[in-house]
């Protein structure tokens, strides 16, 4: 756990070019933490043994998901503001995957230590503005050098007295909806590992996800069965769904206009766009299902409905288009 | 977070010698979870998107750290089984340290390809089985793939309506305290690093930490006026609470004898043991002030004293031995 001699010392120059060796683990700390926020929930941040979180359900929903250099992002695609954005969102949209919302982020960063400490730095304000967006903090952490750039997050978050949504509660009958946006991560690294750099809506997406964290909580509020994050891809995360509720879940092809970039580039680099749509992960759009006839929350559209069996189809046939990201494969 | 399918598919065989690349993320993920328990504060373990934890305080305690091959173990040195107890312990510790009782872990495992699934498993069953000892359990995690063998561990904890122990808090005219003990691990680690296997009992404290857990509470209880965690070496840390509460602290040399295993290994090294003793880390000792006078709980021993000024002194005089670790250098 950062120390409280780290944050104390207040040594914090504007120099850039900088490394990590040079600065030292307690500098770098010093610089790491003068970027990081408060949140309402932060009771103790950074520079004691650990952090102190109000939990005020009396229960905390915590997340943890790692990002490793090569297979997660690249530093030449990614700047390390946007590296930090998506740490944060992928941990953040689990919290809201479960109804809650998230109140504090803990990183764990392992770092070469040829790296600019202005990376790191640029890293924890990237962390911290995607926290702010939720009223969430980076509440503490923990640095080490090492080979591999890997940043690790936990997320901390509050039910608000209500239970969690679990992948679990998809009934027979229920309707499927989704909150935010599916294919344009995809798109965008698809844009990226072409050599190209726009359109810069999908490549921007790619970036930096934009996650849809109020619509966790409210489509908990509206009495949603089932909520899970999309990032794997939303074939595969409704595959989730299906097996842990025990039963089929069909998704309407005709649910997913293509958006006109997002056609543009999949002409320009020969892709089926509905790859993207129905398959591609990172966007962290939040997927649902609701009881028949529920009024869906404002943000959240119907893409499909359950039924009695097992898997995931589309139209109502097995996809052929291939499916989600393993980090195995 | 880790996912709900993978936990439910229950193909867990007993095989040896596969590797991760054939067993896949799924297949990992589900031979991790098997090797993990519960505890009363698991309200929602592995297998959805995030974890729930018991928070009766309303406040939840939050640390982070993390552990790099090459950097904080190695391979050749400690079993996977050890690595899993100490990157619990270390956070353990740090969750005792502020006066609270460890309620979850969640694990973050970036793994090479190449490992055996079996040195994964036994991580999992070293994590779960440390945390047991103090009532807990690891409730989520993540994992990729990673070049370098990675395991940031966030712990999870309950002040029982206490405030926290803070490092700020030591007051002129307190006691110093002790409990659990320090330099085993160094000096187990510097028996390693010459190429010894023994004595045993310096070795093994260096792969396993026997923290203290339950003297956290007890000196909280106790009116503890600072608490801290000595991972770093108990000069370095006890830096740490003169810094953060504005006090000189001193440290008595004659309250360390030196037990005669760590003697003979010192003596046959060529190394001082008071170095071990007073500035070598990872055995997790607890360090504390309480105020003069007060009845220390059964486990802590007095060690030195608090004064007006700044700094740590041994005898009165400043210690010329050697500082702790710092991971950058």
């Amino acid at each position: 756990m950062w120390s409280g001699r780290a944050h104390r010392d207040g040594e914090i120059e504007g120099t850039v070019d900088v490394s990590i060796a040079e600065a030292g683990e307690f500098g770098l700390i010093a610089r790491i933490v003068a970027r990081l926020g408060s949140g309402p929930a932060s009771l103790l941040g950074p520079g004691d043994d650990a952090a102190l979180v109000a939990a005020p359900d009396g229960r905390t929903v915590a997340s943890t998901d790692v990002l490793v250099e090569g297979r997660h992002f690249r530093r030449d695609w990614s700047s390390a503001a946007d590296v930090g954005h998506r740490a944060a969102a992928a941990n953040l949209a689990d919290i809201a995957a479960m109804g809650a919302g998230p109140t504090a982020l803990l990183v764990a960063l392992c770092v070469p230590q040829d790296l600019d400490v202005a990376w790191a730095e640029d890293l924890a304000g990237g962390l911290s503005a995607e926290a702010g967006l939720v009223g969430a903090a980076v509440v503490g952490g923990d640095m080490s050098s090492s080979p591999t750039l890997t940043i690790a997050v936990t997320a901390l978050g509050d039910l608000g007295g209500r239970p969690p949504v679990l992948r679990s509660g998809a009934q027979p009958g229920d309707i499927v909806a989704l909150a935010g946006r599916t294919g344009y991560a995809a798109a965008g690294y698809t844009v990226l590992s072409r050599g190209f750099r726009t359109p810069k809506v999908l490549v921007e997406a790619y970036r930096r996800p934009a996650v849809p964290y109020a619509q966790g909580p409210a489509a908990a509020r509206a009495g949603a069965t089932s909520l899970i994050d999309v990032s794997d891809g939303l074939l595969q995360d409704l595959g989730h769904v299906a097996t842990a509720s025990v039963v089929g879940i069909d998704v309407r092809r005709d649910a997913f206009d293509v958006p006109d970039q997002m056609r543009d580039a999949a002409s320009a680099l020969g892709v089926d766009p509905h790859l993207w749509l129905l398959a591609g992960g990172d966007d962290h759009a939040l997927a649902a299902t609701f009881p028949p006839g529920a009024a869906l929350p404002e943000g959240w559209r119907e893409i499909g409905s359950v039924h009695e069996g097992t898997g995931v189809t589309v139209d109502r046939k097995p996809w052929q288009g291939g499916a989600g990201w393993d980090h195995f494969r």
